[in-house]
């Protein structure tokens, strides 16, 4: 397989304030020792990746002809993004395909042909070269778009269990708990006997989750969404929420929501509750700034819930727990759903981009390279 | 000393709206078995007092005659204070006396006679009648101004220094930093060699830190406010900070500036640096909305800070050697200035009022009941 070519998507931030999205060719040697060439055959489009791919740009104004994109940026964003200017960036975390040439290594030799998984970043790509140990064989009858997306979403709305248990809270609150992740955290807190209350935008959000059986799911544009979180709080005893939104001022609604539910049957103090209220923002699908009214006593702490520093903290052995039960459910408990397959080249098109950039719950495009 | 009789301040929410702040008459029993009676000698009005004594009231349209404050207060105050509605609260944290009658406990006769210092609440008062292990002895060379505010200022400052060694950090950023607390801490920094950047909102006080030789002093109502704060970061390695103020930006751009410092040099990742970033809220002089860009990756915790919890947590050790320290010190390090010294009765004229409820750094004022 010596001489394979193929394309990948590169985004750079251009000095001048232009971001250029554009596909390039790539040469691949052939697999040395460890490594091996993966044909990708299905990358899910995180907004994890969206970040990296299309970040603050101005896509109305952008110019879409001759499959590149190139996006004009304010200088505030080109300020912010400063230590990217240049650099000509790979996208994509995750991805499934096959692995058609392998180095001498037996780690190597023993993938040779098969479907595999892989978090290696820049799998919006027609090819990866990678180390063998970066892979996991797929079970023989999980497809490619099967096992594309077996480890941002899983392992995060697993992270969310894990991090709840941790720290010694009892039931979570989760917001734009429609998509993916929040549809996989409904089904791993039903298996885990976990009370959940979710946090939705909309009715057909609403429905969705209804069919999953989910118990709570309240919708934050109801006019009693106060009272309903605050009864929900106090049924479940949450004092953890994992929110994916980050600006506004739901985080903050959470947060009171849970002052009141404590504060109900307690003596009067003017520094509010002693019980624990934890927030974490994972995601920015609004990027204005979190408003605090700090309605909410002393004892609260919000912060960022990142999974990689998350997997760190929790350990060795706890990440491979993890990993495991993904790979033993993948095709139900951590199934995945998309909007549109795409190709590379789709991916740079005006409509295409619009759409995915937007991240709107249950609008999750998948792009095959091959 | 049977039938002592003596004022204290009460403030009552009524459910009509109005805040009643008003003295009242209280007579005393003799002590029995452990307590002792406290002829209350100095009290400082402390910015968490002020929550209990005059919380969201309008003051500027109350109408202060006859020996008492009557306030209107908003609907939404009056709902987020609903807990106290009706009960006529003792105001007062901490303050100094003598312990003029005693139980028949040798705890309490030991202290018959003893000038004490107290943190009871109800200090707002001509005389309280409390458990002797509520006192603390102070020097025979302490007046009981100078040990009237040894618990509440003097353990905060103290407990910021505890926190950030508990935490990992190892230099310090606190704001409004030239209040009688923040006074403190830049000795305490100075005595534990622990790098302290204080930041102030105007020159005079700069001056106030400068002459106590503070290194690093940021007036941030300077032009290159933002740039100083980072390099006063990048100077101290500082990713601590504990807040005073509570709403608006400020606790933002601390988190951002150390973010910057911390990407420098680092690779670009869409995430942010992995330095670890903790901003801590432990008062509301401005009780606006705390905005949070979250222009500083996912690495980072905002949260509320309280002397109390963190004592507990801290341990009975730790919270001893902590006392030990300020007993030591009471006149040096922990030394509290104040503007001016008001009684009782003068703690209910406008012009004091709101003079002291404005919060305004170096405007501190001291009740003298008697």
């Amino acid at each position: 397989m010596s001489g394979t070519r193929g394309l990948k998507l590169l985004s750079t931030l251009h000095a001048d304030g232009r971001l250029i999205v554009e596909l390039a060719e790539e040469a691949f040697p052939a697999p040395k020792g460890n490594e091996v060439l993966v044909r990708v055959e299905a990358a899910p489009i995180n907004p994890s990746d969206l970040g990296l791919l299309f970040p603050a740009a101005d896509l109305e104004n952008a110019d879409y002809s001759g499959d590149r994109v190139i996006a004009p940026m304010s200088d505030a964003a080109l300020r912010a993004m400063a230590g990217r200017v240049g650099q000509a960036m790979e996208v994509g975390n995750e991805g499934a395909g096959t692995v058609i040439a392998a180095g001498d290594a037996p780690d190597a030799q023993a993938l040779l042909g098969k479907r595999v998984a892989l978090i290696a970043g820049g799998m919006f790509a027609q090819y990866r070269l990678v180390q063998a140990g970066a892979c996991i064989a797929l079970p023989d009858d999980v497809t490619a778009e099967q096992g594309a997306a077996a480890f941002v979403n899983p392992l995060t709305a697993l992270g969310f269990v894990e991090t709840m248990r941790r720290e010694g809270h009892r039931a979570i609150i989760h917001t734009a708990a429609a998509s993916n992740l929040g549809q996989m955290l409904v089904r791993i807190c039903q298996e885990d006997g976990v009370p959940l209350v979710n946090i939705v935008r909309n009715e057909a959000q609403v429905a969705i989750l209804r069919d999953l059986g989910a118990d709570i799911v309240l919708d934050s544009s109801k006019d009693d969404f106060a009272a309903q979180l605050q009864g929900a709080i106090a049924a479940t005893g949450a004092t953890i929420a994992f929110d994916a939104i980050g600006g506004g001022t739901l985080v903050s609604q959470i947060l009171h929501a849970m002052e009141l539910a404590a504060a109900k049957d307690a003596p009067y103090s003017r520094y509010g509750s002693d019980s624990p209220k934890q927030a974490y923002i994972y995601g920015m699908l609004d990027t204005s700034p979190t408003i605090l009214t700090r309605s909410f006593g002393f004892s609260w702490n919000v912060g960022g819930w990142l999974l990689f520093p998350f997997l760190q903290s929790a350990g060795a052995d706890t990440a491979q727990r993890m990993r495991q039960r993904v790979l033993d459910s993948l095709t139900t408990t951590f199934a995945s759903h998309y909007k549109a397959r795409i190709s590379l080249r789709d991916a740079l098109a005006r409509d295409a981009v619009l759409t995915y950039n937007a991240r709107r719950t249950g609008e999750k495009y998948l792009i095959v390279p091959n």
